[in-house]
């Protein structure tokens, strides 16, 4: 493991002193006012080590990252009863997002764009009290972290809440077909609550764990989810976790990932590691662009793709 | 490997008992000539075994999963300028493909949707001659699978033709995009003979190994793509080998794979496998269904999932 | 006009005998209440006389004809500067309202459809007291009817809002996209009230002769809009007024009309005659059933087609 | 109708010395050579004379006009079941004529759009004899402008066949769905030549002569087709004549109008006028930018707009 410390430092070095860093996040004001010059890694293996550059304690927000443990918290609650309100196929781009909504019934294609997100946050809040859908993701983030003291921005979650008229829209539309069956306005208080959620690239490795282990934190040796399901989760962060750049990250790095707008991403290379990259600069599809350099240059190295055959 | 030739034999017995077939593809009258009751099942492994089971060595139309020998063709003769002609993201539903073709300047999504075979069709084809095209896949099949007597099923061939109005259409959408370069009428005639290849299921099982094994055919030790290519071809393929149902089958099964509407499935297991399984009743999406039922059953049991930690 | 008077009576019995009457609305409980069997015309002419026949004093829900005098209202408030939030296309169909707001930045095709009429109601809504919107519509109907006693029916309001979430959606989309500025509560307050006003057939024709006489009320003597407004608003009742069926209504009937899901429609014929008629039952696009076929007798018998030479 | 002499010369020099003129089609070589400082206006009237300023004897290539003849070709062939093939509502815009084509079964909305002329075109071709399509219409046209020599310019028609592939996509895709019957490239072949045809804004006048009067040719008293047919089709030229801009010209101009990418306008003012106008310079939307603006002042000073009341 000499190697993959190595690595990680030399891979932070590289980043830190690249000058194509993609565009700051601009859509609320707390996310523009992060500097680009951030990069962050951690990466947490299978053996129980750590391996950690940059700005790797540093908060940042988690946004879309937090769909992702919003659906392990779903799929706790409600088991399978999770895919009568979300599908799990890709969705074919960011911009028809409502066309396929309007054309699909309303249902969301995957849990990991914002229609979808919204209907998993619907089906883990309590309609009488909005604070509970948020709440119970913290707790899990929290308790796989061990750092209890991960927390909510409030001023990105008003932001969020101040601007958010098309989440809004897209959770009008899916009430009107059903698909959302709790209050809209508690619902998306969840959603924006969720969305920003602080955490480091330290603590997020080591969330994700859980994920790279067939679903039982190695830390605690707690179940989290089955293996079974570990394993789909995996394929859904493969096919859909970097929204319509999902094909290209798989083609490019080969490893289930999820990104989010704050610049984060977290991936998993199953029986190996989970990595946390944070880079807040994104490419025009959204996604950290150092962060998916980083990840493919990683993935590369250590052969890590799960398309690898280990020849 | 014991436990392999029982599975096989178990899953093939399973299979052809039962009564849930889905429908034959009746689009061409070619097609819907076959029998519903076949199934056949073909596991060629890194080590160098085979198991086979059913109707294993019946030949079949192979369709759709011509497009991906198509590709590994055109990558070989053009290396990455292939992908300015075809993306590489999931599509999101058969329904929009030509809307999507339209809001994307005529450039197919992937080379596994019919507008992306056909561009891809297009790179592997002398405008002059137009039996260029589907001559060098036939080749390439030979080759792979040992198989000489390979060919296309001209009666097929012709009804893929006098049909394929939908297919004209697309070609000439993308002509009129300059995604196409030759003729138009030679490209219809590479992907009307191409898709209208027969072969048996040991014969694709075989001509799949490459893509197991880092782009080299361990029969003839010969490398017929890179390492970085097979890798990527399976992505390719994990996120969009199965149209509309790609996630779905990435979800249930989590193997790299492509299917036809002839009932034909390849499906590769990196560094263990290459497997092709036939049974020409469709799920409504077009998918062989005692087929992916087959698959999924053999991942599962095999722990061969991609997503699989291997604890 | 004898005739006239013999014609209206003559239509109004074989409608009333009519078998096939459509389906009355069901969308909101309020609706379904009412029942089919209603028919009502009245025809006011040029010549300032009033042909009545069936229920033309019955009350109905006038719902999206409440549009057509929202549209007079803002633009008696705001002129041409009405046209940079809404434009003046038929929208080609119910089926993609929402894409295309996406596709075209989220200003509505024309004030007719759900959108484009939130987008007016936002125009004529003062954000801090909401109920002005809905009352400054009331108010022009009792003027040009000279029926003070026009109200909004209270359960039909709340039953709107209470079920409104397609049109919560498309208002939330318009606000991100900016071209809402009020609150999108109390527009949508305007809008839920607008669509609940209850009037009869005979104060509907009424209200609508300004249309049919260069925009000069003939009862008052008062000009309401110029005559080039009520000549483009023609324009726009002709090519938009029946939604996805308006240029069949263009085909059949060749006025200027507006439907609404009550089963009304206020149809002008310029220079003629102002026309209301109301049977509740709806065909599979929305619009009365027999008050398109009523309209349809009428123009034929009376050559008002605008699309007549008057040979 | 000294006024409208006057009229017709003073619109005639204002718009010579229009700088804003558009943009000259350049889609295909043989439109692009055209000058773009011509403009021409001819007024024939309901009691036979005819008022003609600028370039009114200069052909140009009608294009999309010619659809208007296609149509009453097949109506007089065929009747009302020329409406099973093609619908009568306006399409909502141009961007999505495919999208459109497939979310309803490859019926065309409208015979005016690129696709519903192609399926009008289908109907008047022998599938035997391609020739006799366009055959048909060149008839049609010299019968009513009594100009025997007005024919197909050869060298447009070549280059439409050449460049038009996205037409061969939809006649395809149409023929995929059995909407059209013939032979696709029959009917492509009557489509391209009728585009081609040159005329000049006085036989054009004439032409449309019977579309003003009720379906009778004035010149020869012949009937062309009914007078409820006539109705009809102006209706649609209303609502369809100016692709994605026929809301704006029915709200401005507010006359049944077809226009054609060569920058020609034929438009109706029933029992007035049929008028014909020419400049080749082109709006964003395809529409003859001078040509608008003349039929519009024309339509105004006269009061010939289909709204107005004429008090």
């Amino acid at each position: 493991m000499a190697d993959l410390a190595r690595l990680v430092a030399a891979i932070a070095a590289r980043m830190a002193a690249s000058t194509e860093r993609g565009r700051v996040a601009s859509y609320i004001p707390e996310l523009a006012k992060v500097s680009g010059d951030h990069f962050g890694l951690v990466v947490a293996t299978a053996d129980g080590q750590e391996f950690a550059a940059g700005d790797a304690d540093t908060e940042f927000s988690i946004q879309s990252i937090s769909k992702l443990f919003a659906l392990v918290e779903a799929l706790a609650q409600h088991g399978d009863a999770v895919w009568r309100r979300v599908g799990r196929e890709p969705s074919g781009g960011a911009f028809n997002s409502i066309v396929q909504l309007e054309a699909e019934g309303g249902k969301p294609r995957n849990p990991f764009i914002n229609a979808g997100a919204i209907a998993v946050s619907d089906l883990i809040t309590d309609p009488d009290d909005p604070r509970t859908g948020a709440g119970r993701i913290l707790r899990l983030l929290r308790e796989l972290s061990g750092a209890p003291t991960i927390a909510v921005d409030g001023a990105v979650a008003y932001s969020e809440a101040a601007t958010g008229h098309r989440n809004a829209a897209l959770a009008h539309f899916m009430k009107a077909h059903g698909i959302l069956t709790g209050k809209v306005e508690a619902t998306l208080s969840t959603y924006f609550h969720q969305c920003a959620i602080a955490m480091s690239c330290r603590h997020l490795a080591r969330a994700g764990r859980f994920l790279m282990n067939g679903g039982i934190d190695p830390a605690s040796g707690q179940r989290i989810i089955s293996a079974e399901q570990a394993r789909r989760i995996n394929a859904l962060m493969l096919t859909c976790g970097h929204y319509d750049a999902s094909g290209e990250f798989a083609f490019l790095v080969g490893l289930p990932a999820k990104s989010g707008v704050g610049g984060g991403i977290l991936a998993i290379a199953p029986g190996r590691a989970s990595i946390a990259v944070w880079s807040p600069g994104l490419s025009p599809q959204g996604n950290s662009l150092l962060g998916t350099a980083a990840l493919e240059e990683l993935a590369n190295a250590m052969g890590w793709s799960v398309f690898n055959p280990e020849l």
